[in-house]
């Protein structure tokens, strides 16, 4: 993409009414708007990033068996009744011209069980896993953290029905694997964490993913030898590691960027969600379900990766792979031999499929060029200039590096298509 | 796919509390779900037409200059008290724990024009063009007909930006064929007009794009010679085509399924979007406005293309391209040749990169399984059994044609993958 076709600009200041590091680069980069506390447009380099993420995490909930569908944001308020959720303090009211009483989802048990057991019935359809991409709403007191807490975000959820514990367990372990899957490919690995949590009123233990970031809303302790954690709560019943009972374990900020729950038989017998086993006898539904935050991961990626001057890109979720910078002296009314060359690369790296932002704009000086570089934070920087012409070459410096060193185009294109 | 992990499940009988054809089909063969009255889940089979339609008009408005984004759904009330829309009767309105009065976003002027503002300023930003495919709510009072009016819907909205109405124009003219591209490639053409409406407060006419179904909401007047038609509204003002003045118009039934409208200043005037000339003049910016339902276009589809046995699917919004049928006699405890057969040229249709839903439910009769593929409606029947396997070949039949016939594998391998 030419940079000069793209509507949005840096900003030179980060905003002022931003105070977490996510939301000041990325506001100030061009990724995202505020609209109110808690409520962000995605802009297209954001909506890039934001795609790359859904990517991955579709990819990933595939190869696990899942079956994508996309629920409502509108919810019945008499689906809460049935499960006693109606007083959950962040659930948006909501009335219609017809009377009827709605809530905004924040989550969608009582969507999804009365929709599976219109489809499911016996043993062979289970075990069942159905999840969804889909916006979510929170009535949050205080939305803070940039895109962190949001009070509308765009989430991953979902839900696996299993014919009894035992089955549903297996599930449960097989998508601890898969979390570190997609958050290895969001590039937060290694120092994410499975956490243990508090289970509530349905077993013992929750789930939760905790990556480390000073700037992270939790505190977790860590045990180097299990390489898990346990939160705040959990700390407080058992001050040791609930996998090998150590008693030294490191206190850490982190933040929250994915969940896992049992939810046991508790919205089956809601919605009397029964299968019929082997001999006919009906038996009721065991759940679970699973948690990623799509905005809350954006923002946790960009916390982790920054430095003074901008983002830094993890490969597999930058918006683009390369940006591409012309150095041209200007000759008036003449296309200069640098021009000419980074506008041949630009169409041989299209031609390529590599995803390349163009900085073209030739109103720009190069200091300005390299800032917006540095702040949008693209993996690949490459620079053409009469200097690197010279050695019939480019300037490539990766993002989070302070090397750089002049190729030939030849051993550029080679090297970036296959994916150096 | 193997229809066996699909976990949806196609309905003996329509459901009762459907009146239009769309929801009757779509719910009976397993794309849709109805959660309340214009309210839908969208199910494995409806989420592929869905994510195909939002393909053809991504593609399509990409190839118009458009920018994607997506903002929220969440919209602050105080944006539209400065536009004076805070009374439009189909707003959803809701309060904040915070205190903030909100609204659910039914359209995005209010949100677009501070947004764009931020990043335009002078006539070099100029022409702009952004777009979302977003969901979006209207407090309607008699959701009816399925998905063509929901309280929960997907859409398209691209607004436009321009420093005068000539350019304005020119736009506004470019996408009344781009409109036509992407109702050509849902399969919705030629039947679907052009049609002239009130242009409210801001032009004598807007545009509707309305397509001819027996099942229609409008009624709209057709001039055959020009092409095009005008709404109720219009034809008790003028009673004759507004294009070549012919008074005979042929009344027929339709639904609208697009439309564009000029904006005039009067959203930019609302929020002081304006831009500097070349001379350093600040100037209005002009606005137009371009809506396609995603969700009412399916539904349209749907209405045009049925017979008494279900869904006839366009080709390029198809949920896949073959339906492949293994019609085996039961030889227990030992896989038939059929079996061999149908299995190995799935795995050959995959790796072509065929889009192939398989029949491999060993519990359903032939006949079941031929009723399933007429309700659901992919484009291809193939048909493997004993007798085609003796002319060493798969019987293959266009949904909607009465003929099939017996080719070779090779032959229908090379032609489905070069789309016969």
């Amino acid at each position: 993409m030419r940079q000069s076709q793209l509507f949005t600009k840096t900003l030179r200041e980060p905003p002022k009414d931003e105070e977490a590091a996510n939301a000041r680069l990325l506001v100030q980069a061009g990724f995202i708007d505020k609209l109110m506390a808690g409520v962000y447009s995605f802009l297209p380099l954001g909506l890039r990033v934001l795609k790359k993420i859904e990517h991955i995490i579709r990819d990933e909930m595939n190869k696990a068996g899942g079956e994508e569908l996309v629920m409502p944001a509108l919810h019945p308020l008499e689906n809460y009744l049935k499960t006693k959720r109606d007083k959950i303090d962040v659930l948006f009211h909501l009335g219609s011209v017809t009377g009827k009483q709605l809530v905004l989802g924040q989550s969608h048990e009582e969507v999804i069980v009365p929709l599976v057991k219109k489809h499911v019935s016996s043993y062979k359809d289970l075990p069942l896993a159905v999840y969804q991409i889909q916006t979510k709403f929170r009535n949050e007191l205080r939305a803070k953290s940039g895109i962190f807490r949001g009070v509308e975000f765009l989430m991953k959820d979902l839900y696996s029905f299993h014919r009894d514990e035992k089955d549903f367990e297996k599930y449960y372990e097989k998508m601890k694997k898969v979390y570190f899957f997609v958050f290895r490919r969001a590039g937060i690995s290694p120092d994410t964490y499975l956490t243990y949590a508090s289970g509530g009123t349905f077993s013992r233990y929750s789930h939760e993913f905790q990556t480390l970031t000073s700037a992270g809303e939790d505190t977790i302790h860590l045990c180097e030898k299990c390489r898990i954690a346990v939160n705040e709560e959990i700390i407080n019943e058992t001050k040791k590691c609930p996998s090998c009972g150590a008693a030294k374990l490191r206190q850490e900020r982190a933040i929250e960027v994915g969940n896992i729950f049992s939810l046991k038989t508790r919205f089956s017998d809601a919605f009397g969600l029964t299968y019929k086993n082997e001999h006919g006898i009906n038996m009721p539904i065991v759940m679970g379900c699973y948690g990623i935050g799509l905005t809350r991961l954006m923002g946790a990626i960009v916390e982790k990766h920054h430095d003074e001057c901008g983002i830094i890109w993890p490969d597999e979720v930058a918006p683009f792979r390369v940006h591409l910078i012309a150095l041209e002296s200007k000759v008036k009314g003449k296309r200069s031999k640098v021009h000419k060359a980074v506008e041949r690369l630009y169409e041989e790296l299209l031609a390529k499929g590599v995803e390349v932002l163009y900085d073209d704009r030739d109103y720009k000086s190069p200091g300005e060029k390299f800032a917006d570089t540095d702040l949008i934070g693209i993996p690949w920087r490459a620079v053409i200039s009469e200097k690197t012409l010279e050695k019939n070459g480019i300037e490539i410096k990766k993002r989070d590096s302070t090397k750089s060193e002049v190729v030939t185009f030849a051993h550029f294109l080679k090297g970036i298509a296959h994916r150096v």
